[in-house]
């Protein structure tokens, strides 16, 4: 058999298979995936921080298929505080984007919209250095707003659509809801609750912990 | 007229015209009062970090009756950090306790339990250090429970009772609930919901914002 052909194979299997946890997972509830403060990096940002020309390195993959934490990291310098060891995720992207806590933007003075990923227009810049130079970013620093990844089999065990706004529901000391939660599907993503460590912390949250979908109606 | 007296007829006036004001309040729904890191020390400790006999100063009062800021700050020193400028709460109490958010926790290298105010046992220590001195904490950091403070007035008002559990609601963007949320019910309480600044920047909630509670039954 050809090695292209067998790669293929493998591929739809694996694929298959890992739909398949998919939809064990959503029973299960929806696992919680904490982002510390990270930032997306244009191309041309690349070249202006690490040199020209430049390739980032990956770390480790992430849950989300294609993407990965980058062994580098920059320096966020802002009107009140600086920050070292951001870590930079990749693959580059067409604009950079600073994904920052509140409390992170407390800390360097900064105060961030809360935006849907990819909606930075408007919102404030910030100065980002690395080993080769630095970048005056004039917009691009957001506090993310929480979101659930997922393919359309879990959509559709979980009875949502993507661009739906759902509430989440924490057991615990700290449980609670959150609502207004963008439910985002793709075939390349993972069934995965993204919060920032300031609600994970608000509501003593980890990485892998499972929350589950109020019902519809619930606040 | 005695002064005593006059003295005495003037503080009822304003506690009577302060209880309307509550009641009234409680209508308008609960204001926030964010807790930033601070401590609260004893007398030895005063002694220790600020100089023996040393008194504390009044820097403001803070809503609830007879408690202040203090114009003294103590720094704090974990495995991990060290954060200076931590506001010292009078009056002095019987023990030290340390309120800290769970991202302080993660700066310092603690990891605090999340308790009611008061119920330190077993709770991890940290290194105090004042103008004067330091102090070896053995046990009294803790991440506090957020919870409301109330008077009767206002506990009929909303149909609660001291020591009840309650849910709050919060509204806008990043909304939703607050479960497991203890009602403190006491003559000298103000009414105001108390939550940490990793629970008030999850929430997008500031000092004065206005929360309710979330009816019977619902979570």
């Amino acid at each position: 058999m050809e090695q292209k052909l067998l790669e293929q194979i493998v591929g739809q299997v694996l694929a298959a298979m890992s739909n398949a946890e998919q939809g064990e997972q959503a029973e299960k509830g929806i696992p919680v995936g904490v982002s510390n403060r990270h930032i997306h990096l244009s191309a041309e940002h690349v070249d202006t921080l690490f040199g020209s020309g430049y390739t980032l390195t990956k770390d480790k993959d992430l849950k989300q298929v294609g993407e990965f934490a980058a062994k580098e990291t920059v320096t966020l310098v802002g009107p009140k505080g600086v920050m070292r060891g951001v870590r930079v995720l990749g693959p580059v992207r067409t604009f950079t984007q600073l994904e920052i806590a509140r409390t992170d933007g407390f800390s360097l003075g900064v105060v961030p919209p809360l935006r849907d990923s990819g909606k930075i227009q408007g919102s404030p810049g910030i100065v980002i250095v690395g080993p080769k130079g630095a970048v005056t970013l004039t917009e691009g620093v957001i506090c993310a707003a929480r979101h659930i990844h997922m393919q359309e089999a879990d959509a559709r065990q979980l009875n949502v659509a993507d661009g739906d706004r759902v509430t989440v529901t924490v057991n615990g000391p700290r449980g609670g809801t959150f609502a207004n939660v963008l439910v985002r599907v793709n075939p390349d993503f993972r069934l995965e609750f993204h919060i920032d460590t300031d609600e994970a912390n608000a509501a003593e949250l980890k990485n892998g912990d499972r929350v589950t979908l109020a019902a519809v109606g619930e606040k």
